[in-house]
Parts: structure tokens; sequence; C-alpha cells
């Protein structure tokens, strides 16, 4: 693995060979082959960002673009030879380096990057599978988790935390509070691996897991190729994943967590409590329990009291007896949250279902298929009272997702540039709820903020 | 685990629920519908007799046939439940339980024998893989061996054995010695899993590994579906594989073994001995290293020298090129392994092969394809001098496969009981040292014998 | 560890130097020099008998004298050097070496035997500790046993076997038998560490343990400076513990086991019985629990009812409540075994007793002080009915350990050669009891014989 | 270990029973009865405060009189049972437990605490060893180091970290990225156990080790007991070890640390590089390599330059060769570091010196023997030009010991109080550039302040 530095323009950078292992070392030629091919097509501008992002995952600056402009020449090359694989790495940052050699952290992380992507571009490819219907969907996801070594049969102790990226200092210490609390109750952490409320709960966990001399924790990063870019693994993550799309990613969190804890966040966080409400709301679902818990400082009340305010409206009163708002308390959130783990453990038994996948979670296709964002598809929603909450639900949460695409996704920032603000139809006292809660993002500055916020949607009544 | 004991006529009973691990323990919903449907179909004898096999396994009779009369109501499921598969025993032997719980490594054989019977069902059923091509058939035994999990990243130290499996006490005895050198130089072994020459290597070595403190060592045994009722997997396989059909089998063993160490045994042997340096003697694989030593006791020598002849009529002098005999002498049959051994790793890093899997070697499609033989496919056998050395090797070697056969496989049996014995054809000095090795094998009593042995072949000038 | 292979007359003998691990490896600099001090003093020719002993263990003859004849020109040496100890050997057999390197296995038995007679001649040496007291006495054995690393927090599961040395081929196959059953089981195996009944229970046990994926097993054998000679390592043993004199190495079998098996043996087999029944008889054991069971195969019946009558005469009915006797069942005595031990662990667990040092049983000081057999201290015993049955246990112990002193030990033979036969005294009925036993001892072959036995002892009412 | 939560004043509190691991578990009842006795005799105190330091460990407060005064009820027992031991805690802060369990870090910090103070009472007290000499004070500490399980054969890579315990923002931050690139090149850190630059370089490390996915990595504490309570062991240590007194420390550290790194510090930083540069400066260890290494970020510049000005007045420019200064180089520090070590591996090595604890070092007795700082001893010191090097140096350490203690040290603050402040006689120069060393060292508030510092010491040329 040994390298050699270089200076690229002002950013140190190494040239490297790397040998991967850990699933990419026993490979038969003919897929080695297939890797070399699609890693050289379609799949190779994805595979330059990512493995950009996990190279400079750690830096003091979260800002993905500075790492496309900080190094421009960086390239990756997965070449074939008899024995395997090797990763070529040209004008890579040498902050994943020390003394030539690539950081073994980082490395792993490489080696994951490559993986997800191959197999989302070999085994999830064209024809591979049925991606069409909720069980072959549901099946990709298992298929793609199992090959990333996720799925290990263990007491359940998964806790998905969500969270925004850029909170406040007092947000983020309290989430590396409660990461402290459950990780001295022995529970993994899973977030969506980047800075923020996907780096705190990971960074107290890791603190208490030290204390309790637990060396094997788990902190995984499930991330998407739209997203990684933006949210760079934090230097926690020790299991990546990349999901094909943000849908699959959803459903990877509520398949593999236990458990789920919500922190303040911005449009992304609604999108996600939205999403798990829509199918707790299911009948299907009633029964299955489910733990979760929406948490922050004193002074994040607000935030919640307005967040509830807005599912009773919409999603009605029933809603809320599917979480639990705590605030200001980390060792009651973890207390709460080991009660709830331990009804999950039993139902799973009682069930016999597989504690490392939840197969009874009924996900209907409506949740499952990407939504593209078009000035049409987010005109076409149907916010309206009357609909099955869970319908309301799904369109909430496309609405949400259209606007952070909008945002902060380049083929939404683009078409909103070109097209103008999205327009969203609805019952008014919604619109109205919908409109103050996106304004009180941009206030509290949960939204993404470079210079003045101009909003990329438009709500009408 | 827990089971009941019970009495079915004679032999003590046991029924039992087993779960399984390591692999078959997460599976997608639709793998377990998949293995539940192969495990009651086509594939349910076959599931039948490799489990009752393996359960069998160390018992004092070699007898398959016994075992299948002993246990005549036995009998396994698998079926599905929500967290995944389980495995039905009813009326299995009492002798693979302990106080009711099977024993760890009996079930550990047990799942082998399901991954992989599943694993030739479902990835190499029909349409799934191109299996007429070279490449095709290499990446199923590839894909096979993977899934097992026999394919590690390690230094090269897999010795294969070869070698009769009713040979005598002193042959034994001598194959034990010899694993006892193996092992005390840290190489692991690789045999049919049989018991005599299959089970003496692994018994030495093991000895001689606990010696070193050496606890992680792999005893593995290779069989096919025809084989296994026959030669029963030993007590001291810790990784069981069972390969779909005997050329496939061939294959394994020469594409994982780092060497090759032949002691005395039969038809059966010879075959093994004329498939390796029918592959030797192609010009493809003129340069590549290959450990092959031949070895018995002193009064194994006249064995040797038989087969020797035998070789260099047929094969021509080049062919002792590539194998060396050495009688008597386990510390240096170690020691030759070990250089040999040596070589073979220098040549992959010099290749960039891997360690694991013997890419390098050229295997033919004749010598990978099924043979089936019928009386015609025999009779057509081109056993004259004048072919280049592999092809008449790879006639030879499906010769003695016919004969194999005719004295102990079922299909085989029942034609030549029908159609009385196979009719070889063949130049006369060949067909004389075949018909003279032949009857040296039923002298020593190295054919499969139960009562008087009726040749179940003749051999015509 | 390199060596250089030489031959000494016949042997072929290697010279090597040895850099010691596990406990030998961080000495201080006072302690390399007093072991090296020990070392070349008075301990040297104990030390160079026992590294003989360890150096040829595992060969085909069993007689320890054969070894020392075989290697007259063996020596060892232990060096200091500022890192710590060098083992030098010279002309040490060439069986203990593979290809220059020193087996791992027998590094660490060569290791043990240094370990424990340095602990003895420093730490147990004049004036270091109390020797005159039961609890100083316990604390020695104590001590040296943590020092060997013996002593380890976990479940009970350790089974002490005591039986003979040269014991038939059946009573061999039948030990094995058993020690499989309770390795099934997971038991591990503590013996006198020869061959036998003191091999025959490992070997089993091994087999089991394999079979079980069970790869941390303990085969421990315990011995002393007087029988190491005579009864070497057996190759399976992996902890050697060396004790100064037969009644320490007696009373580290009670303390550390957790239930005891009794195969035929002779003499010693009998004072290890004598031995232990004489503690049971004590009120203050009464209420202990402690698993013993006395088995053979069939043919064995008749040498358990003589034991059985002899110690009903001597110790009286209420003997035989402390032991089972279990005719050729294999699978009941492991059972058995099974059910007593899980009573030591409660029994434990309400005392709050450690489970690795048997504590609570009372060991009074006439069985602790070292007997030595001289003619006036075997005709001083007082073998008489009326004692209480642990004193006559006592004195019977003493009687029949002088007459293991009389057929195999250097100082005893001795005696026996310079004074005539001991001579013991005791009430008629006793006596005749005493000599039927061990002339059946005699016939059945089970007393050391090189030619023909001539009594070491004369039986007097 | 369950325990039961009270409210004891403001701060909660717990009852608990802990049963040690970890050496504490395989005791012999003497050495139990021993340890009990000590425990409830002249160590209780002692005992009482470790116990507290270790229990607040961790806690936003670093004042250690906040501590007892927090917890004024909190006691514990070390009891016997006849398991072993068990220790009662009574009023202990819930800080340390997770639902009524004590975190298991913690818990390990406790037994080390028991175990190095039970070592001291008992096996170096009074007789036991002779600590008159320079090798038998070597030995008690190798002892004590080696009973606390410190000293273990691996490549050296131990790097002692030295400096203030009350540094600035800017300082920590430097020692964090100094411990981040030792940990990215596999070393492990030894230091005070405090905060600070004895908290900064384990949490630098501790992040690198876990981006290199090395999960055994060491944090090694070494306290004394004047000290501890004022330096709680930070929460990242996952060794600690309580050294008697400050001399023994002294030596722990530099028989330990294969290479030593200074931050900015105070007094008792002071006191550390005299005492080290003054064995460097025997001739007896002239050919030692030992790399010693002082940082700080570029605002330290200014200290280091006094320091080394001071250390060129006092002890001469040939001082020099022995350390070297980088300034604001995080990463040169560590490949400094490797080079040296490097250095001392091959040395060692050359020397057949352990690994673990640098025998080869020189010690003289007056470096070893403890100073206590009465006003005579102060007054005493000879500090003039014209001494031999080490001899200086060994005054000054005394110098700085004295006033480390007349600050920090309940003793010494109450001689002086009661006898004024410590008059320190030496040349001018000297005196004055101590004089203003000191001065520095107050104005930059590196002596510990509460309220205006009154100096515990005049200088007197």
């Amino acid at each position: 693995m040994a390298g050699e530095i270089k200076a690229s323009r002002a950013m140190p950078v190494v040239n490297a060979r790397i040998y991967p292992r850990g699933g990419l070392d026993v490979l038969s030629r003919e897929e080695v082959a297939r890797l070399k091919d699609a890693s050289h097509g379609g799949m190779h501008d994805l595979l330059r960002r990512c493995a950009l992002a996990v190279l400079t995952s750690g830096s003091a600056s979260d800002d993905p673009r500075a790492a496309q402009e900080l190094y421009p020449d960086f390239d990756i090359q997965v070449l074939q030879q008899d024995r395997g694989v090797r990763i070529e790495l040209v004008n890579a940052p040498a902050m994943a380096f020390v003394d030539g050699e690539i950081i073994r952290g980082i490395a792993e992380l490489l080696f994951a990057v490559v993986r997800d992507l191959a197999y989302t571009a070999i085994e999830l490819g064209e024809d591979a599978v049925d991606l069409e219907t909720t069980s072959g969907i549901t099946d990709a996801v298992f298929g793609l988790l199992r090959n990333a070594r996720i799925l290990q049969p263990a007491d359940p102790n998964l806790v998905v935390c969500w969270g925004g990226h850029s909170i406040n200092r007092d947000e983020y210490d309290y989430t590396k509070l409660v990461g402290y609390e459950l990780g001295l109750r022995g529970f993994d952490i899973c977030t969506g691996c980047g800075p923020g409320a996907m780096k705190g709960p990971m960074k107290g966990a890791n603190v208490a897991h030290a204390k309790q001399r637990r060396y094997q924790s788990r902190y995984i990063g499930i991330t998407e190729p739209g997203i990684i870019a933006a949210e760079s693994p934090n230097p926690i993550v020790n299991h990546l994943v990349i999901m094909p799309d943000i849908e699959k990613r959803l459903e990877a969190f509520v398949r593999l967590g236990h458990g789920i804890i919500v922190f303040p966040g911005g449009v992304g966080t609604a999108e996600e409590i939205l999403y798990l409400l829509g199918l707790m709301l299911r009948e299907e679902n009633a029964d299955l329990p489910f733990p979760l818990i929406l948490t922050g400082p004193t002074a994040s009340a607000p935030y919640f009291e307005q967040i509830d305010r807005f599912l009773r409206l919409t999603l009605g009163e029933a809603a809320t007896s599917r979480y639990e708002i705590i605030i200001s308390d980390p060792e009651k959130v973890a207390r709460r949250m080991a009660e709830g783990v331990k009804r999950v453990r039993e139902h799973r038994l009682a069930q016999q279902d597989s504690f490392y996948f939840n197969w009874s979670l009924e996900i209907p296709l409506e949740f499952q298929q990407p939504f593209v964002p078009t000035h049409e598809a987010m005109a076409a929603l149907d916010l309206h009272h009357g609909r099955k909450p869970h319908q309301l639900a799904a369109d909430l949460r496309r609405a949400f997702s259209g606007i952070v695409a909008g945002n902060v996704k380049e083929d939404g920032m683009r078409r909103v540039e070109e097209f103008g603000p999205f327009q969203i139809h609805g019952d008014t006292d919604m619109m109205q709820a919908l409109d103050a809660l996106l304004r009180a993002f941009v206030e509290q500055r949960r939204m993404k903020i470079s210079g003045q916020y101009r909003p990329c949607y438009e709500v009408l009544a």
C-alpha cells in the first residue's frame, strides 16, 4: 500500500495502489472483469465522487464541493490482475495517509464504496432483479446489506439516530450526551453518516463503549450517492453502506434499526419522520413494536412542539401514539429506548422473526418507489384532509424530499434555477402549517445556507 | 436443538429441530422459499442420503448401505419460518446426539450438506450458469467453494492426500505418520473425506497440530453425491464440501491444493493420478509448479513400481518428471512437500495469482465434462499409442472412472448387472498392463469387496 | 530456536537455544539470577531428568530409564541474559524438534518444568513459607498452581481421572470411551499425565472436543519429581504441573478436580482411593459434594468387587456411600459425573467458595505431611480395627505409598535391596485382605514388572 | 453488581457490592485476609481518597477537593468471603453507575487502586523487600508494574507524555494533534493520568487508533497517592498504576517508556525534565538511545526557549544534545519519535535487553530515594556551578519537587503555612534564572491558582 507524496496545486496529494480486503478479496475472474468494466463506465464518476468523500472524511470542512475543488485531479481506477482487484488512486488527499500508507479505517470505507457501487451496478442492474414489486425491492435492500456484512445474528441493539447535519452547538452536545447514555447501555448506533446529529450520537457512544470496555461496537453509516458528497462519513463510522437511492436508504434504516431517535433537524429530518409515521399508521403495522423518540435540549422544545402540532394536524391525533417527545433528559431517552427494544426483542422471538432484519414491517410500494421531484410531480402531490393518514404521509414525505432536492441536490437545484420554485398544493390549514414549519427551519438556520436563503418552493392553498 | 430419543427397530433414534448457522442463518425470504422447495423436490432423496452419511460419521461400520438399512425411517425436512430455516430430523441416528443435543461438529457438517446441495440446485441449476464452457465450469467450482467459505486468503499450506479407502493396517499407519510430519510443518489437509488414506493423514496432522498448538487447522473433505454414502466423512473433517459430480470434485482438488500426495489405493486413486498427470502434461501447464509425491511403506514399494511402469508405458517417460516416488520416509515426504509448496508460493506471487485458487492451471473441457460410463462410452475409449499424452490420460482416466462406477456406484452396478462387463479396447501392451494393474488391485484387495470379486470390465486388445 | 542436528551414539540429537514464554518471560534480574543459581545447584539433576521426560514425551517406549540410557549426554542449562532467561539444550532428543525447531507444545512443557522447579526451589525453599501447618501447606499448593496459571475462574468442569499406567488394551479402550463421553459434555480432563489410564481419557476427550468444536480445552497433567521420569507426559497434555512431592500432588488433584473417576490400576491407584476416602470420611467433609466413580469394562468387574470388599472391611460400610461403581457404561459414567458436578457447582455458589480451588475441603496435616517409607515408618503403621476410619485410611494410604516406592522409586528400591522387604503389621483379616489385594495386582500384572515380581513387602498379622 | 440509588445531600449516590476481576480474582485465603486487614488499617483513608478519585473520573470539575466535599459520606470496604474479595461501596457517586451497575471501565480502575495499594502495603511493606539499595528499589518498581500486568513482551511502542494539567485551549488542542499523529503510527500513550497534557495525547491517539482499527491500545496512567486526588484519571485511561511515591513514579515512567514527549507545563513538568536529563547526563547512560522531544504550538515557543536557556545555564551545553525542541509540527514530532524508538528497539535487541523494562538505564540512589521537602532539606540543596551536571540536576529536581509540594500537596502546604516560604540557596545567576522561570510559570498561570498566587519559596543567591 506504499504511496508517494506529491503536491497538486495547494493541497498535498498521494498516488497509491491498494489491494482490497473484506469481501472484495475473493472474487472470480469474471466478477473482477465486470467490476473493472463497471468502474470504467457509467459508474466511474459516481465512484470518483464517493471515494473522494471517504478520503476526506474527518476534514475540518464539511462542504463537499470544497473537496471536489481542492482535489480536481483526483482519480480512482479499479484494475484487474490475476489475483484479484487493485485500486489505483491518483492525486488522492494526503490526509488519508500516514507516511505513505493509507489509514486502515479509510481503506475499509473505500472498499465499502467499491463494494456497494459494484453490487448496485452488477447485481441490481437491469434484468438482474425485479425492482417493480414490494418483495423484489425489499430483497434488493436485503441483498445489498448482506453483501455489506451488516446483517449479523445478534441480540437487538441497533438504534438509528436521525437529525440535522447543521445543528447548533447546544444541540450537538445534547446528541453526544444521548449517544453516551445509549453506549453505556450497550447500544450500537446507525445514522446517515454525516456531521451534526449523525456524528454526535456516535461520538458519545464511542466514549461510553470505551468506558464499558466494549471493543467490537458498530457505528453504521447509511448513505446514498446523492448525499454522500454532502455528508461525508464522519471518522467514527466503521461500517459504511451506500444504498442506490433515498427510498432504499430509508428502508434500510427501518429494517435494520430496533428503535429510532430523532434529534432536531431540517427538511430531511421531517421527511424521515413522515416516512416512518406513514408506515406506522398502516393497519398491518399496528401491532409492531417500534420505539420512536423525538428529543433535544430545552432550547429545542419549541421545535418539537411545532413538529408535534404539524403531525397532529396532518396525520391526526392517532399518530402521536407512535412517538414520544422527551426534552433535555438523555438518561430517560436511553432508558425508554432500552424498554422499547426489549419489547422488539420479545416480539421477534414470539414471531420467530430474525433479529437482524425487520421482515414483518409492511412497506407498501408507494414508499419504496423512487420519487423524482419534477415540477409536475411536486404539483401533483395530493395534500388534503380526508385521505388515509399513511397516504397523506407518503405525499408529505415526497414534498419534503422534493424540497431537500431543491435545496442541496444537483438535479433539483438545476430544475429550480430553470423553472422557478416548486408549487405545492393542498388544504389551506395544512399549507399554512407546512409553510410555517419551513419558515421556522429557515429562521433556525436548519436549511442549507450560503448567503440569503431563497425558498425553492411555493405553498399554495 | 433439544431432541427426544426413540427406538426405531434396533437402533436408537432421535427426532430433533435444528436451526442452522454459518451461511444458512442470513437468508432472504425468497431464498428460504427456494431452499424449501428444492429440498422437497428432486433434491430430497439426495439430501436424505447425504444427511444420513453425515449423521453416522465416525461409526464403526464404513458400509454406507448399512446406514440406509439401519435407519430406514430416517427423514430430513428443510422448513421455512419467518426468521429463516429450520431443519427437522425424524428418526435420526442417536449417535449424532449427546443428551438430546446434536453434536456441534455433526450439525456443521449437516448445514454444509444443505448448503451445498441447495447451491447446486439453485445457483447452478438450469439457465443459471453456463456449464458448457471451460470458464463457466471453473466459475461454478469457484462459486460453490466460495459459498462453502473454503476460499480464504492465507499462505499456501493445503496438501491434498489421495489414496484408497480400504488400505491395510501397515499402510494406514503410514498415512498417519505422513500426516503427522505434514502437521508438524503447519500444513492443513484436504482429502476425499472418507476412511483409510482419506482419514489417516488428517488423524496424524491433528495430533501434530495439537503438539504445535495450532488450533485453527482445516481438515477439508471434498466429496460428491455418488460417493458420500460410500465414504462418509470421517470425524476429523471440519470443512465438508459436496461438489455436484466427480469431475468438479477433481477440479476442486487441483485448484485448491498446493501439493498432492498419493498413497496406495485402487481404481479411484489411479483415476486421480491420471487426471492430474493428464493436466500436467499439457504444454500450457508445463511451467506450473505442482508438487506430486507418491508414497507408502516399504511393503507398498511394488505397488508404486507397477503404477510407475504403467505410467511410463502409457504416458511416456516425460510423465515421470512430474512426480516423485518416496518409499517409507514420512519426514522426507513432508520436507519435499514443503520445498514444493514454497515454489508454488513464489510462482503465485510472481504471477500475482491468488493463493486460494489455482486460476493459472489450464483444465480443458475434456477433463471437466461429466463422463457417464455407459457401455457405449466405455467401448468408445481410444486407448492407443500415438495419441497426445494428455488425451490418452483423459481416456485412461475415464476408463478407471467407469470401473469405479461399475464397482461401487448404483447406476454403474445396475448397468453391469444388466448388460455384462464393460468392454475396453486398446493397444495390446497397454491393455495387458491395464489388466495386470487391475488384477493386482483385486489381489491386494484394493477393489471393493464383498465376497468374491467379479470384474466389471473386460480388457480387449 | 534454531538447532543443529547431531548424532550421539545411536539416537539423533539436537543442540538448541530456547527463549521461554508464558510466565518465564517477564522476570526481574534478581529472579533470573536466582533461577540460574538454582538450576546449577541441587536442582540441576532433577531439572535434567524432568526435561528429558518432557523431550521424549510421546515416544513409543514408556520406560523412563530407557530415556536416560538413550540420551546419556543430554544436558540442560538455564542461562541469564539481560532480556531474561535462555535455555540451552545439549544433545537433546531430535524427536522433540522439526527441521531444527522445537515443537511448540514440547517447548511449553519444558518451560513448565523450569517454572515449577524454580518456584519450588525459590518460593517454597527454606524459611520462605510455613510448610509445617495445614494452611501453610495448602497455601503452597495454591501458590504453585496459580503460578502455573492453572487457576482460572470458570464454570466447574474439571474431571480428575485416576488409574494404572499399565492397563490392558480392553481397559485402555474403555478409558478412551469414558473420556469421549466426558468430552462430548464439555468436561476438561486432569490426570497424573502418564500413559494408560492417564492418557486414554484425554485421548477420548480430545476427539469429542474436536467434534464439539471446543478448541480451548485443558488437558492437565499433575506429576511430581519422583514419578515424572516413570510417567512421562503423554502428548495430549497441554498444561503440565510438577508438584514438589506426592502428598502435594494428591492435594492438587482433590482441590482442583470437581469430580474424580477411578479406572483399574495398581498400588498407586489404591493409594489415591484411600487418600480421597480418608478425607471424605471426616465429619468436616461430610456435607461436601464430591462425585467419585469407580469404573471399568466388564472384565474389570471382579477388580472393583475386590476393591469394594477391601474398603468395606477396612473403612466400614459407611465408606461406600461416597463412591459409585459403574461397570461397562461410559455414557452413564459421564451423565452421573455431570449430575455430580452440577451439585458441586451449586454448593460452591451457596458457600460463595471459588470454582477453581476447593478451599472448603478439610485436609488434615496427617494427609499432607510427606511420608518417607523407611522400614521403621512402614513397620510403625497402625492397621487395626477400632481406629477412626480416616486415621486408618491415612495409614493404609501410607502402606500403599511405601509399596509404590519399593516397586518403582529409586530411594525405595535401594532400601528394599539393602534391608529386605518392608514389614507391615495389622489385624489378621485386614492383613489377609491386603495381601490378597496385592497378590491380585501382581497376577493381573498391575505392578511394575520386569521379569518375575518379587514383593517388596511382607504382611504380618 | 446491582446497586441502589440514594440521595446524599445534593449529589446522587449509590451503594453497591462489587466482585473484583483481573488479578484480584485468584487470591489465597491468607492474601484475602491480609488485604482486608490492610484496607481497614492505615491504608483505609488512602484507599478511600483514591477510590473516590477513580469513581469521579471524567467529571466536569477537575478539582479533587470538590470530590471530597461533594461525597462526604462515601466509604469503601474490602471484605472477605470464601470465594475471594468483595468490595463494598457506600454513598458512592452515582455517575460511576448505569442503571445501578458500575461502569466496567470504572470498576477496572477501582480494582487497580485496590491491587496497587495492597501490593504496596503487603509486598513492599517493612522487611519484605530491600528499599535501601538501587537494585532493591528497581526490583520494587518492577514487581509493582508486573503485578499490575503492565509488562508485556511486545514491540517498543510506548510514548510517555509529560506536561501541565492546566494548559490553555491552544496548547491542549496541540497535545491532541500530537497524540493523533502518534496514534496513527501505532504508538500507545502513557501519562500521569490527569487532565490537560495528560489527557490530550490519549484523546488524540484514541481517535487515531479507531481510524487505524487498532482495538487493543494501551492508555497507561501512572500516578501516586499524593497526586491522584488532584489529578483524577481521565476517562480514556485503561491501565492505571499507583506507585508508592513520586520517585518510584518517575522511575516507572523512564523504565517503561521508549521515548518521552514534553508539552508545556509548570513546576512538575520542570521536575520531570530535570530528573530525566540528570539521568541522561551520567556517563553510564551516555550511549543509551532515549528520544526526548519538547514540543508545543507556536505560542509556546518562548516557553521552551526559556526552559532551554535554563538547562544550558545550569546543566551546560552538553545537555542540549539529549533533547530536541519542535515547535508547531505534530507530524514531525511523531516521525522523529518513530525514528528514535526504532533506535531504542535496535539497541535493546543488540543488548538482548527486554523491550518492556529499561533495565540498562542507570538510576543512582540519589534519584530514587524519596525527597521529603522540609525547610531544612530545601535549604540544604546545593545549587552551585562546578558540581557534576547529574548531581546538580538531582538537586534542581528536588527544588522543583519541593515547590510542587508547597503548592498543592497537603504536607507541603501545611509546612509553608507554619514556617513561611522555603529558602533556596545557590549561585546568583542560577538563582536569578530559577526565579525568572518560576515567575514566568506564575504569569502564564501554570502554577496552581486559586486567587492570587503567593510563592511558597524564596530564591537566595
